[in-house]
């Protein structure tokens, strides 16, 4: 960790969470330097991340006092108030709650689903039974969530400006195409997404773009 | 809904994300009236309630002007972002973004992998399964928490105030104790638990003193 910059964010290039974080550090232009964990390989559960958390997850922000930070939405919500410059969240205190709904379907009911521990304890070694497992959870999720959208929306979730509900959201897509989930049923999630991954900070953050990307997907898509 | 109270509440009893809901209400002194929606007999599928949340789940939050709020943590934040009094958050970022980080670590770690649709899709008919898969997760969910309680504890969650971390920790203990979780691991997450619960607010937000709760649990326990 150098001293120049703010924080230092734990994280797996795949990690959905670990990507909401990273958009929301690049949005408010906070410096910061990134600790790969992979995932895949079990670094998570080494001595050198247990010290840093103990629920062996990333993401996890590390400030430059040494103290930590997991959950990337307490991250987020702990951002916008630290920074409050270029807001994640609506001044309307409706609209705010519209960006936490979403927000929280994302991170509670359509997200936890497919966490790696839950594939494999649900799938086995059966990479396709683990696969349609997730599939299922995430259409199921976005079938209500793209009706909440078709309601809330403009040219992002909410509205016509960025808020964190959209850092939430292109994640969750990457994983739903990961899942081959069917995004045909789902019009204003897929043009929400796709104008979103049109925004350098959606570019620069994105997985294929990260430097633990394996170089077989290293800007793939992107 | 009658025009005296601010807040119509859609839950059920035993719901943990509804009795968080209920918490919060009741800690800020809001009038509300409840509108059991009774999940084992699939009244959340039913026309009347997917008008009010076509995501079928509960709490749903409903205002004075029909408009409608989901999401139980969407719902905390409005609520305290609405009714100052009585805070449900620490004054410190850095003190708020440890009541967050245990929030989102019940609501989105712990919680989710026991919805009822989980443990059917899980366990089917088998409630032996059911019970299995549900008290792995939570008690793998608790090591951690009960790390970190340890480390920001007082009397409470996060040192000596009441804050919504509070609100999710007991609903998610009264569900650790439906799935027999064994809880004499769990000294710190036990003693802040017991200690709620003799709080008049948390006695009368009680699963088993709701209208809806079946006659041979009412009063179990409270």
């Amino acid at each position: 960790m150098t001293d120049s910059k703010e924080f230092t964010l734990y994280g797996y290039f795949r990690s959905s969470a670990s990507w909401r974080v990273r958009l929301a550090l690049e949005w408010k232009g906070i410096a910061y330097e990134q600790h790969s964990v992979n995932l895949a390989q079990g670094d998570q559960k080494k001595d050198e991340f247990l010290a840093i958390n103990p629920s062996k997850k990333v993401p996890a922000l590390v400030t430059k006092e040494h103290k930590v930070l997991t959950q990337s939405i307490a991250i987020l919500e702990y951002i916008e108030e630290h920074y409050p410059d270029r807001p994640m969240l609506p001044k309307s205190l409706w609209h705010r709650a519209q960006v936490r709904e979403i927000v929280q379907a994302i991170a509670c009911d359509i997200h936890p689903l497919q966490n790696l521990g839950v594939l494999i304890k649900q799938g086995g070694g059966d990479l396709e039974k683990r696969e349609a497992w997730a599939r299922e959870w995430i259409t199921q999720g976005f079938e209500g969530l793209e009706r909440h959208l078709e309601e809330v929306s403009g040219t992002y979730c909410v509205g016509d400006n960025i808020t964190m509900a959209d850092f939430c959201l292109v994640p969750m897509v990457y994983n739903a195409f990961r899942y081959k989930v069917d995004m045909k049923q789902f019009p204003v999630i897929t043009r929400i997404n796709n104008t979103l991954l049109t925004l350098p900070e959606f570019k620069k953050t994105h997985p294929h773009n990260q430097e633990d990307c394996p170089p077989e997907l290293r800007g793939h898509g992107v």
